[in-house]
């Protein structure tokens, strides 16, 4: 009999379940279920998967539903797949992370099975990344940093035309086209852009709006880069903000305020640092400057979100650098992206990915800041 | 008070959630929490989403934490966002999908709100598509076909080299030049391929192997492109299945046996039909011509998987074409993919994505099927 406190279950696809992924390191469009006891895995796979999964999880004890006897009318259910798993390795309680499938959930209490979910992260060491980690890590923020600067490059060579447009090899230069030489950059380092910001003007002020249309001279260009390595399943995550000639008095500022800020913050990121003191000092720094969070036309503005992320398997993991008391540890991977909105005239964010070491932080990859572009 | 048999409740991200991609159209890394009751529809996001949200959701009523009187310490948690909203609409029970996370079940239980898993999709209606979502399809699966002319065309051009191997352009060619050539392919289309499979040779006996390293002659190729576009969501699905040269007897007889299957499953295809005696026509065809679903050297071999899956904003979502009772609808949007595997020789895998008509199928979009490659 297994003790219950160390046997984790995860059911999902690799897509949805980046735990998945950690801890087989097995890439499925379909879900599978893992089963962790101590220093023992167990993978079961449907039987298409079976020879793949025997070949790239070595780590792993790989079985089939038929090979477990689950009776074919509910070889479609996952929850029968860790019912049998379970009851092979007399496990009767288990520890699923909070995402765990409801429907899974309740059809295996049914059967007798205790389900306990971890408020924490069911794998907390994913936090802090291992040097082989970092590497791969270090190769999709460098290939991050590389589609940023052939994006500030096009930025550069373009002019300015009629009405403030800018314009690139005879046509108005959009959005969208940037976008394209991002993802296009990445691909060729194996990596997925999904949907980069590239939002210029009056709709940066939404963090996430993806922006679309022409580029214009003089308003803010807030491009963040976020892809995943196809390979590896890790992230990069990296935003410069940049004005084609001259920008507004009120976006020199806020960039100026931005900049000073996540300096700051980088000078206090260090092992032992608690995140929520952190992300307080970020808050007071802009206050102090003059930019409090407040609300302009019914829409939030300032400093209207957290000081950063965890970066790994998931694109916004653990530790959250906002409102909670979590401590910064050597080899946490996190995100430092003060950023400022002003509806109706755009926003200001400056982001880097950074590792955390005892004595303070090393860039993943380093990338140049600057807000004004010839 | 609203029926209880109405209100359905998502939790979580439109990378994790197809029905809030569905019902909210709201694109959102991060999750929220949408409730549909009747023909209302609240969504509640982060306060920095807010502006976005209200924009992009004209469906919806949006609200953030802040406005449901959230107290600050329980702001982070979605259960809370949920369990106000459900308050202040005075819903007590809901029904949410079998995928509803865990953790955010249990804390709206111990609140009192009971949730009913649905084992059917949350929004059946999803599976019959409508002539605008057929729209967005037809041009996802037009990429996809694109793509794969272009695959096709890189094969055909290359020539054979020593040992076999096939090259172009003065270099072997390997099955990352051509995914990388897929890829950006589907970017120009704004569509994210992931990672199309590219299997030459023995790997191809496992559907779901990527493949790397060269390619070469007289070696089953399976290419199996599988892109979302980027804007809408939707996916596309296209496999097809060459040769540079000549095939193998045994590789030549499987995809004989393969085209004829799914020519024979195609001429089935209709609405009405149950989608269980389709898979088994389909199962019993491989079987008359000579292809068991067997093991060779404890692999499974034959005919190992699915007739074929519905194709939306999931890549694989209701109807599946497997053992089930479903039955085809019009509008219904599935693959046809017979596919047979011989381990230690490769697999040979064709697959059209098509809508399911009252009379027969349409093409989603048409793409010219054949295996020897000049």
């Amino acid at each position: 009999m297994k003790k219950s406190t160390t046997a984790r279950l995860v059911v999902g696809s690799s897509r949805e379940s980046a735990d998945l992924l950690y801890a087989a390191r097995f890439k499925t469009p379909d879900p599978v279920v893992l089963l962790v006891a101590g220093r023992r895995r167990w993978l079961v796979v449907p039987e298409m998967e079976l020879g793949r999964a025997r070949r790239e999880c070595t780590g792993c004890t790989v079985l089939t539903p038929q090979d477990l006897g689950v009776p074919a009318p509910r070889r479609r259910q996952l929850s029968a797949w860790a019912a049998a798993l379970l009851r092979r390795e007399q496990v009767r309680a288990v520890r699923v992370p909070a995402t765990f499938p409801l429907g899974v959930a309740r059809r295996l209490e049914r059967r007798g099975f205790r389900l306990r979910v971890t408020s924490q992260p069911l794998f907390p060491e994913r936090a802090r990344k291992t040097p082989e980690e970092i590497a791969k890590l270090r190769y999709v923020q460098q290939a991050t940093v590389n589609a940023m600067a052939a994006a500030l490059r096009l930025l550069r060579e373009a002019h300015v035309g009629r009405g403030g447009l800018l314009r690139h090899e005879g046509a108005v230069l959009t959005a969208e086209k940037l976008r394209a030489l991002i993802n296009h950059r990445l691909l060729d380092a194996h990596c997925a852009g999904g949907e980069p910001i590239v939002a210029c003007g009056a709709p940066s002020a939404d963090p996430h709006a993806v922006g679309s249309g022409p580029l214009r001279a003089g308003e803010p260009i807030v491009i963040d880069i976020f892809p995943q390595d196809l390979e590896t399943g890790y992230w990069g995550d990296l935003t410069r903000t940049v004005v084609k000639g001259r920008p507004t008095p009120r976006i020199l500022a806020m960039y100026r305020a931005v900049r000073a800020v996540q300096a700051r913050a980088l000078r206090w990121l260090r092992a032992g640092v608690c995140v929520g003191r952190l992300h307080r000092m970020v808050e007071r720094e802009f206050e102090r400057r003059g930019f409090p969070h407040t609300r302009i036309n019914d829409q939030p503005a300032g400093f209207i979100h957290g000081t950063g992320h965890g970066v790994g398997l998931e694109i916004h993991e653990p530790p959250s650098l906002g409102r909670n008391r979590d401590r910064l540890r050597p080899g946490h991977v996190v995100t430092i992206e003060p950023g400022l909105y002003h509806p109706g005239e755009g926003g200001v964010r400056i982001e880097d990915t950074v590792v955390v070491t005892a004595g303070g932080f090393r860039y993943l990859a380093p990338c140049p800041k600057g807000l004004c572009l010839p």
